[in-house]
């Protein structure tokens, strides 16, 4: 392309974070045209992801100003150079981790952490020059967010990063593929791959929880326990597939793990999934799970960074912990999966839109996550 | 049988434990006939394994007087109610973990923890009815070790607890796969399925160890890599297919997981197995497991019964923390192909025994494994 037609910088809105816990900010940015293996992206709806509002509440200064936003939808505004794979006009989905397809992780089945390209999850950078798109009305540079930076009309995102989506998906639906439906979907389909008529126990249930449950029930789960200490989510589980519910505050004296889990399957679930992101519950799940053959399924990072502690007593009885990012899927070859399967009306993703927005609103968003209101707010761009 | 043809209680000499940590004294005891479901057993030699060196010296009154050792072979001299598996002159291997057959993990192949007999791995006593079959000269029960207690001419067994040996096979190589060299083994056949190519690394080089690397050897690992802090390992270790070595003392201020093991292998090795029983090391080893697919495979309890810890951070970039008891494997079944396949002289067992010891001579066996100078000790009952 010449000179005049190669893309300039866009001035747009965007919803930035000044510091850790206060609201957004909607300001004017301007968005750097897209370089070499880079997207640049007109966004048309994005949703909050828990892992926002983790990385948002953290008050260390260095961590700011940033674009936060994960989940979400766009068409292709610009490409960079070397970009084949989508054009102009498209309508891709952006998702944190990487797929380049030809390095050793991505050739093989077992692994979805592409070495390819920089796993660089906690970068507030673009993976392969280490500087940003996004500078304020002063010039000065704002973060990115797990490499996709969605609370912005534009953004650009690395094309390793993104997958086309089919004109039959609406945006709101596939933008939940994202990231927290597919992580909770993968969970069960990729990294534990759930073994027809098992027992399975989900540990929380918001949309993550839930989708492990959907997960599971897709995979033929016989039974799925929901643990949760929000009564009302036994209703909202049914449509998910969730056939047992505990609420650890309804169980007097005893544990989730030692009695419940052991009482309702005379020895522990086959699967158990932590879907919080809490080091005391992962430890929960795991002593839930059944000796021989018990895996437990790691999601999320512990929200406060802690460790993990695990008895050796108990997993010296063939028990197993895995953990995975976005659930183990590649995202390239299995979200498109999952479209499919959605407008195959086989997995359900209406469900998990509770709330839908403007973007002027998009603080609102963050209440009603907080106060567990919502599975998933939708934040539409142009409204 | 009539009344005068059942077994009845024989005098015998055994090594009791009067105390944590104090020399075994060998002294006579009587050790009652078995009871339905039940074997006993005049052993022919016996091993001694680390698990014995750990509980031997813990200082617990409670826990003595005790027979310890449960790596053995002997021969059936009676047997109890409903015994049919195996008839009084048989060559019999006694094992920990028992092996039922019938119930819903011994009929899985996902699972060798037996659920049709109770586990009671840490029981002293027999597991069906609760009671020691040996009283010492007082008339007071001495207690048993793992289901075993083999340092005794004779000892009752359930019957879930002992497969037959081919008399082709030389009792002290039978012996051998009682328990560690099983565990070492079949961690690398069983638990971890090791694949071809793959890169192993051990952390600790006793007799466990190196038959993990054995166990790697014979899956077809391209490549094993030996920790230990003994420099002779790497030469003992080459017989058992370690083909690189780390001493940490000989790295200055790396540490083996984040350097050398990175270094070497360029992201981390596939498997890694903690052999040693250290919760620093299981971490060391899980740190250098490569993210995207690494397992790390714990093999036996933490020495001070501490917990391990795990980083979230780490465990969620597709690696995975699993454990087994014998390595995974179903005795009854997995032993005799591993006998097998010592008679077609694929498995090494020979290089194993390091040293042979009479009974009265026992307490030498203790002084060899705790300075670090056997592999396995055989002890003849009859020298």
């Amino acid at each position: 392309m010449d000179e005049s037609s190669a893309p300039k910088p866009i001035r747009c809105r965007a919803a930035v974070c000044r510091a850790g816990g206060e609201p957004l900010q909607i300001e004017e940015v301007v968005v750097a045209p897209p370089k070499a293996y880079e997207v640049r992206i007109k966004i048309i709806c994005t949703s909050l992801c828990h892992s926002d509002v983790t990385i948002w509440s953290i008050k260390d200064p260095a961590g700011f100003p940033k674009i936060f936003g994960h989940e979400a939808v766009g068409v292709v505004e610009s490409v960079g150079e070397h970009v084949e794979e989508v054009s102009v006009g498209d309508m891709v989905l952006p998702f944190c981790l990487a797929h380049c397809g030809d390095c050793v992780d991505c050739r093989s089945v077992r692994s979805n952490v592409c070495t390819g390209v920089p796993l660089g999850l906690l970068d507030v950078v673009m993976s392969r020059d280490g500087t940003s798109r996004f500078t304020d009305a002063s010039g000065a540079p704002v973060q990115h967010f797990l490499n996709v930076s969605s609370f912005s009309e534009y953004t650009v995102v690395d094309v390793t990063r993104v997958v086309k989506v089919a004109a039959a998906m609406p945006p709101e639906k596939a933008c939940l593929l994202s990231c927290g439906v597919s992580t909770g979907v993968g969970a069960a389909w990729k990294a534990a791959a759930v073994e027809p008529k098992s027992t399975v126990a989900v540990f929380g249930l918001g949309s993550v929880g839930l989708a492990v449950a959907e997960g599971a029930r897709l995979q033929g789960a016989g039974r799925i326990i929901g643990v949760d200490l929000n009564p009302d989510k036994f209703e909202i589980g049914k449509k998910f597939g969730i056939t047992d519910f505990v609420n650890p505050k309804d169980i007097g004296e005893r544990s989730v793990s030692e009695v419940v889990i052991k009482e309702m399957t005379g020895g522990g679930a086959d699967y158990c999934f932590e879907c919080i992101g809490l080091a005391s519950l992962m430890q929960d799940a795991f002593q839930s799970c059944r000796p021989g053959w018990g895996k437990t399924i790691i999601l999320g990072l512990e929200m406060h960074l802690s460790p993990m502690s695990i008895s050796t007593l108990e997993i010296l009885q063939g028990k197993s912990i895995i953990g995975s990012l976005l659930g183990g899927i590649k995202p390239k070859t299995d979200i498109p999966i999952l479209m499919n399967r959605y407008l195959n009306k086989e997995l359900h993703l209406d469900e998990f839109i509770t709330h839908e927005v403007g973007f002027h609103d998009i603080n609102k968003a963050f209440e009603l996550l907080m106060a567990g209101k919502s599975l998933r707010c939708i934040i539409w761009m142009d409204r």
